[in-house]
């Protein structure tokens, strides 16, 4: 079995991660090249990961060829150019949410990705590859909760990050509270109920730092969806919370509920100390996600030599940032608005 | 010390709650009189709880000589007019939510009632006597959690009465699921909050029980309400949890959140066995919020004798009232409803 | 239904509560009379509770013809003698634990209660009154946890104390840790088993306060114990939990395992903040075992009525006291020691 | 860096767990050599996991010439003779606990590999690379829970394996609960407070298989032991969990208390359903150590690399097997049992 080649673009947080799990952790595949801006990133690659190749243009590393895969973790406004070029030279494609930021584009990009069948292409909703979400996943498809009424979904933040976004947060955009901090629960809303959304109404509130409202930013926000089912969805987005990454989501069905990260346990350890009975606390995303973000490459590899589609398409990134703008829509109108699918 | 002496009208299921509590298990209260058109609970209550007078009319109880109170607990429609002949006796009134049915008339009680500033007049929302929701409000007082921003609460009965509902369900009306269920959700988000409700979006979805879409009612409910200083405050109702009574309280502030009743555990056992590791759950009001209803009466107690007004007053009843109408009439119409004060 | 008149004898922290409960929250208990050697506390029941006849000496109370009943809350080593003159007198009698300091004297007690069955003879065991512990018990005889193999009980009462304890260890005795701390959980070992404790071992270790070893005290202390059908119970004892008071007990069995109080939460809220997921705990005895006082004395007013006999008698009061000595009989020698009865 | 190239013995369930993490999840491992006497095991090995040597012999495994260390996990009574093999052909060893079966000949064992420092020796005592018991590990280093007073460790293993045991109970010895259970648990005790186990005294009983009794062994056992700082340690073991693979661990100290496992969670998922609030649970050793199982390697790995000895050592295991002799020694002759050292 010759091993998957795999040349990744970002080497950010987010893609040194990614970077070491195909260097180290996933069997089958070989980190070779490398592609980034800031030379002191190729160096990690090269001195710490072994990576051969590396580039600072992304053309000249698709142009490589001594690859079969891109890993694409760059800024978000270069995604769709990138897979593009990727699917052009015949390299399978993991890009790294959003799959863009224009709708337009979006569409273009998509209808790339479906008119080669035979790459696979994987967007990275890790969540969809975590055991507990998993596990929730099998229960519903089994009917043990019934028919699903209510989706829940928070995504919150550790504030530690939040004093920083508040000081840059004039300069760079974020793309709004929901389309930075709800994509991946937009994603578990579709994935979970198999439906589409179809009405929303989103609110915010910056108390902490008021001073977010002259930028546009938003601390704290929550908002209430419809979908094509009547299934209800209530999503609450922060970048302030104090006991650390509170990722949870509820499902509420005919039959039952269930609730994944109800607190975002650390570890199985509970302390019994002055401030009562307490269980430590997940910090950030590499933390919680760690097996998620390994089961999905895997999962990638898989579909490679299998010559199969991942269960999270190209498509579902479309769909979750139509939702996420109508969310951010209903912030600037202060409406109820549809999202309408062309 | 003389006990208080108090009547009854209604001795229905919650009716019986209050009525033993005056008659067995508050000190300085005794309970005296009381009123209902079924025989059998007057049987009960000269029998089982030694009350001395008995009636089935109304006007004739408050015209004994020998009461200093009354406890309301009649259908809710009665209420406004109860209540209005009792201050006009000179009697101290504990009423059970709702203040009454019609905007209108609830106004015209709350006038007559603010006119009588020397008669001690309490509604029942036993929540704010809960010991968690109390230790919940001090931490807040406190400013433990820092501004609030986003206030979830679910008030989902067992799903044991949802067949006797839906059989009921097109003869008689429950005044929608948000007034029926939300109303004491609405009192909460008021209570911690200390501002009021400005607009509204629910939505409903009829599963279990797709009848339920013909007779104009909701097996589940989802709202989201923003509040006067933008504070976001999201409700559940339902009539479908299958595992028992489940009446949750989230707040979120800017220096930490808190559940009350993250799950509704009926005590302190814990349970190892083939299913896993159970908490057994509370299975309805009377359990969950037994001493709750103690609690009120002996505050509705405390007030008569030292001459003053508990912290709910019937300006409460009026507010949650007109918001839980709005929450329905979003239901009607499928907009977002704003919330008049004239 | 004419009140059953009570005499309290004893009105420290514990003393108050049953004060209290039968002055204000016993139907059909009226509190008559008070006995202390501390004048305040016969202000305090003269003023608080209404007590219209306060004594010094508790032979002068018995002697009142106003009395059915007498309540015994003194120290521990006044017990015997005062119950046996209740008895002579004709008065039920509520005593807290132990029954007795000395195992001969105690029998005779024992005999004295038994000769008196139309006497109604209250043991102050109160878990068996709690309502978590009282599902744990309708568990065990229902058979949902098959045949008891383990039990685990620990008392460990907060840190708060434990700086007094240290300062007057060496001028009263407290009788042993075990006997101090574990008397509870031995009956509640002997209740749910149903089996009498035959073989123990005992150890101890002072850290936090070294100096206890001159004293012969022990801060902390664990215990195994084999009962007559080889059921094996493990005991913890302490005066230093730092999280509040530490009651909890286990059962393992044949069919499944639980626990009562695994974490000894206040109320129903938690906490999210700097510390992780925090429950708030139970500081004391009182306000963890609040209603089991008052369903003890309830208990106690329903036999007097019903003429019959609690479920803890004075028997249990003598097994728990003869297994506490054994205990520490293993901690003088450092030896199993065999539960000897006569 | 050249691969470290591994044979491994023995190809069970912990065994192909062993072989599968050296052969795809160590990065800087091959799995080269496989030996059993089971064909099929051997198959396995060069068909699933791309084995080149296979053996039946020991002896001619690590004869090859192309290992640099080898994995040992065949049955208990192999360990010290194929330790001693491996040493004397200047192979690293990682060997399954327990080390050995005999103490006189675990102690030769133990001098071999002290006499080749240059030689990496690691026991399989997974749980100390656990994450959850490495953050305790860190709380007690730091001081935060003051100094130990109690240690309680419980291992109970489902009871899905409890019928087959007693179906080969009297032809296969286990070397009883305490060898085969509490082995780890004991570590854990040595590892935590730092202190040797002086004095024990061990007990069991057969409820569920009463005929247990019959072959010498037990079902479910507990035990009482005192170290050498009089530390308290209890034990439960046991072979009948309903719910689960119930590993847990507390400590109690002069500043705090924590608990590893209070119950053992199988993911974050909690489901509401008719049976209350339920956490699905652990099934078995792989799915809760399955991390640990990978660190354990890994740090072997690193530790072969650094040229230097892991945390837990050869003596490790010899203490620990002296201490589970002992507490068989205690079930057969009833008494108090002095653990001797010379």
């Amino acid at each position: 079995m010759v091993d998957i080649k795999v040349g990744i673009v970002g080497l950010g947080r987010l893609g040194k991660t990614h970077a070491n799990n195909v260097a180290s952790n996933i069997p089958g595949m070989t980190l070779t090249a490398a592609c980034s801006v800031v030379e002191s990133e190729l160096d990690y690659a090269r001195e710490q990961l072994g990576v051969t190749e590396t580039y600072i243009s992304y053309e000249e590393m698709v142009n490589s060829p001594n690859l079969d895969a891109v890993v694409i973790v760059s800024p978000s406004g270069f995604h769709t150019e990138q897979i593009n070029l990727a699917m052009e030279k015949g390299l399978h494609v993991f890009c790294e949410k959003p799959i863009g930021l224009e709708i337009k584009e979006i569409k273009k990009t998509v209808e790339i990705i479906e008119s080669r069948p035979e790459l696979v292409f994987q967007l990275g909703f890790m969540r969809r590859y975590d055991e507990s979400y998993q596990y929730a996943k099998e229960m519903v498809e089994r009917g043990d909760l019934g028919e699903l009424t209510v989706i829940r979904c928070y995504g919150i933040d550790p504030c530690s990050g939040l004093e920083s976004f508040v000081k840059f947060a004039g300069a760079s955009n974020s793309g709004g509270l929901f389309a930075d901090m709800s994509i991946h629960d937009i994603d578990i809303v579709r994935w979970f109920s198999g439906k589409e959304v179809n009405r929303v109404w989103a609110l915010g509130k910056n108390a902490a730092y008021p001073e977010l409202d002259e930028v546009g930013e938003l601390e704290t926000g929550a908002a209430m969806m419809q979908l094509e089912d009547k299934t209800m969805a209530l999503l609450v987005a922060g970048r302030n919370a104090i006991h650390g990454y509170h990722v949870e989501t509820e499902l509420i069905g005919t039959k039952g509920m269930l609730r994944i990260g109800a607190q975002p346990d650390k570890n199985l350890v509970t302390v019994f100390n002055e401030n009562g009975v307490v269980r430590p606390t997940s910090q950030h995303f590499p933390e919680r996600f760690r097996d998620a973000f390994l089961n999905e490459m895997k999962e990638f590899a898989s579909c490679i030599r299998e010559k199969r589609q991942p269960g999270v398409s190209a498509r579902d990134g479309l769909e979750g940032t139509r939702v996420a703008y109508a969310l951010q829509q209903s912030i600037d109108t202060k409406e109820l608005i549809d999202v309408t699918r062309d």
